[in-house]
């Protein structure tokens, strides 16, 4: 508002005294103050709508949200920026760097059986360039369309996780790998995955017919207990989903990745 | 800030349409415009620092980051910003409309056995104030300092909360307090907690004598068992720390309330 004065004053201070030689430069400051003024407003509005993204967001990364189905439709925005600009990435290291100094902090048995489990999709891989063609997660889940990215391997690797997966390994520990995608997709699972640049699991463990139907909580709780019934000790675990990480036989240590995109239950 | 401006602007114009001094305009508006990049580049080294804490907030919140005794010193401002700013307080609610859903759906039995914990200290009441003169969390927490603002019995209620705690009321849950406050606390707790708003809550649970030397977890762990063993079905949990909700003899659904400013294992 005062800022409106002040482009009235300076538009007052322009007519009365009326010269020639520096017009073009006043103007030229009016003009800006008044982008600046607009652009003053539009953020205005944004900052709202951003803060009310922010807060679902915080909802949704601590597990309180519960079950749902799309992102906000006024989140869009919001959501896009946060995938494709440094949020995403920064606070994917972040984990990656908890992640690694708990693993440092690990008495290893040597045997083998000092397991760390990782989820695929938007841990290990990322499908952001899927969800760019699809609205980052504002488009209802379509799965023939995401079955076909899927059999392309293309998927690129999350850099932090490319770099904690890598930093497990040097460590000793045994990456087993379970994943919500089904058995039909072992081979180009196998392939994506070492196209991104990662190798030497021990075990790629998928959905058998018996699992479907399953929650993936479940679904992935039972899997954790066949590998504690091996003798495997869980040390650690990382997902973008609470449903990766909860349930029963849960690692020692669990590593929640950000997803602002989608939820699986 | 916007009247300030406004005068500089007003005194670049009257130097302006002087007869010598389109020259010196020109280099006030171009001295403007440094003011302008070095301001920038001020924002641009805070941006950076707020992308660390963003990440640093994000493994926090998610339970990435494990123990931690004081926030990073470099957040200092972010977290003062945040808790004082809106963003605290649209998290919270956020949070409560989450648990608020989430009881609406649930099928009360109706035998006064339909439970919803609450923890106390930044879920219920706010100690704002107190860490508002002791840094925000950035400096190490002093237990006899926090006891005398405790003995004072002025902590405010989390807004948010409050309203979440009247609409379980309602709705027929039965209110259970489970803080890790120690039984001498008693009285101030309940002087406090009605000074703040709250009422008819069924029982307080301080820790006794035989719960000191637990971790919050195990110690908030056997009461909710004890809970669950006396009848009680505890459909909901609230929050601010992962050992609020963690553990044995998990709620049906827990709820984490943001807390940027301490830890407790």
């Amino acid at each position: 508002m005062a800022l409106t004065r002040c482009v009235a004053v300076l538009l007052i201070v322009f007519l009365t005294l009326s010269p020639t030689s520096s017009s073009q430069s006043i103007i030229q400051m009016i003009t800006k103050e008044e982008t600046h003024l607009s652009s003053d407003g539009v953020s205005g509005r944004r900052r709202g709508i951003d803060l009310y993204c922010e807060s679902w967001r915080f909802t949704v990364e601590t597990n309180d949200a519960g079950s749902w189905s799309r992102i906000p439709e006024k989140c869009a925005d919001f959501v896009k920026e946060y995938i494709t600009g440094e949020r995403y990435s920064s606070e994917s290291e972040a984990v990656a760097d908890s992640s690694l100094a708990y693993a440092k902090s690990v008495g290893l048995s040597g045997n083998g059986k000092d397991a760390w489990v990782f989820d695929i999709d938007e841990t290990l891989l990322s499908n952001v360039p899927y969800y760019a063609i699809h609205g980052f997660g504002s488009e209802i889940f379509d799965e023939s369309s995401f079955d076909e990215w899927v059999d392309l391997a293309e998927a690129p690797a999350l850099t932090a996780s490319l770099r904690l997966y890598k930093g497990l390994q040097e460590l000793g520990f045994t990456i087993i790998l379970l994943t919500g995608r089904a058995e039909f997709q072992r081979n180009c699972t196998g392939i994506n995955l070492q196209y991104a640049g990662y190798s030497n699991w021990e075990r790629l463990i998928l959905r058998g017919d018996s699992d479907h139907g399953k929650t993936a909580s479940v679904y992935k709780s039972e899997k954790r207990k066949e590998l504690e019934d091996e003798g495997y000790v869980i040390h650690g675990n990382s997902g973008d989903q609470w449903s990766d990480l909860t349930g029963f036989a849960v690692a020692t240590r669990s590593f929640k990745l950000p997803n602002s995109m989608y939820f699986i239950a």
